[in-house]
């Protein structure tokens, strides 16, 4: 149990990780807690493939991760949450005026990080990858071609405790109060 | 303090606030805490517009929130997070086959997330809201015609500690384990 500002600090990408099998329990809880991230008119415009007990689509998402030598890193990762971009249900008054995936994207967003913190309350390191073989992990996870494969989180139990330096903006550079 | 699991149950649309101010210390933290997010290449395309003290200003905010009749709501929010979109600096290798901005709106999307948790964690309530008058705010906020206004979070103490339930869909609908 975790302050969340001390969850957010913690949290970091894991690129490297321990041979510790991930419970199945807790890729249910924390599957569990992204679904109930918040999305435009409650829209939920996510689906989530869970990539661990098959070790032959865990070793293909892998690879189909290690794209241009970037994400060679995945090849240990025990886990991969792949989640998909579906159809986003708008409030009428509000489908009438702008495009139904408008906020899908940032909704994505909020639940893969939330996934990601729930995943770091557990002992589990994270990393969000964004550039993959679309048409391999396709067909990996027999998923039709009009899947929106939007971004794959891969997790583990970390292989060391340390914690990095975040290089980030100051605050000055990125707010100002009005 | 909170479990983060307890956290995300607990969170909820805020749209109703009590009259006691926000400690600006408080603002300090959220944005502090939300500005620590993952993104894509470490590019954190995010800036963030504290409305608070200058009630012309909130008004105005408040005010450009009021659209079409869906968010009438807010009028007494006493703080707005307006989150702009920036330029992502992607790593070169990866800015020269993709848009520069195909990951901000899942960064900024995770960055609201954040910041959302960060105040619920401290006691405030929050609502994201993605339509608005951009014009009208661009112009309260001095804000240049290319400004990329993404998302607006109203906050404040909430008016009622009531947890309403959460109509989501369930796990089986939206995860598939293998």
């Amino acid at each position: 149990m975790s302050d969340f500002f001390e969850l957010v600090k913690k949290r970091q990408s894991t690129r490297s990780f321990s041979d510790k099998p991930v419970e199945r329990e807790k890729l249910v809880e924390i599957v569990d807690a992204a679904r109930l991230s918040p999305s435009a008119c409650n829209s939920q415009p996510w689906k989530v493939i869970v990539a661990a007990e098959d070790k032959k689509i865990v070793t293909e998402v892998a690879e189909s991760v290690a794209l241009l030598g970037i994400n060679k890193y995945f090849a240990n990762a025990p886990v991969f949450f792949v989640v998909l971009e579906e159809h986003a249900k708008l409030n009428r008054s509000i489908a009438q005026i702008v495009d139904s995936q408008i906020w899908a994207p940032g909704d994505l967003g909020g639940f893969t990080l939330t996934l990601c913190y729930a995943a770091e309350e557990l002992g589990l390191g994270t990393c969000v990858i964004g550039l993959f073989d679309r048409p391999r992990l396709r067909e990996a996870l027999g998923l039709p071609l009009h899947a929106k494969i939007k971004l794959i989180v891969a997790a583990g139990y970390p292989s060391t405790e340390n914690v990095r330096h975040k290089e980030r903006k100051t605050l000055e550079e990125i707010a100002t109060f009005v």
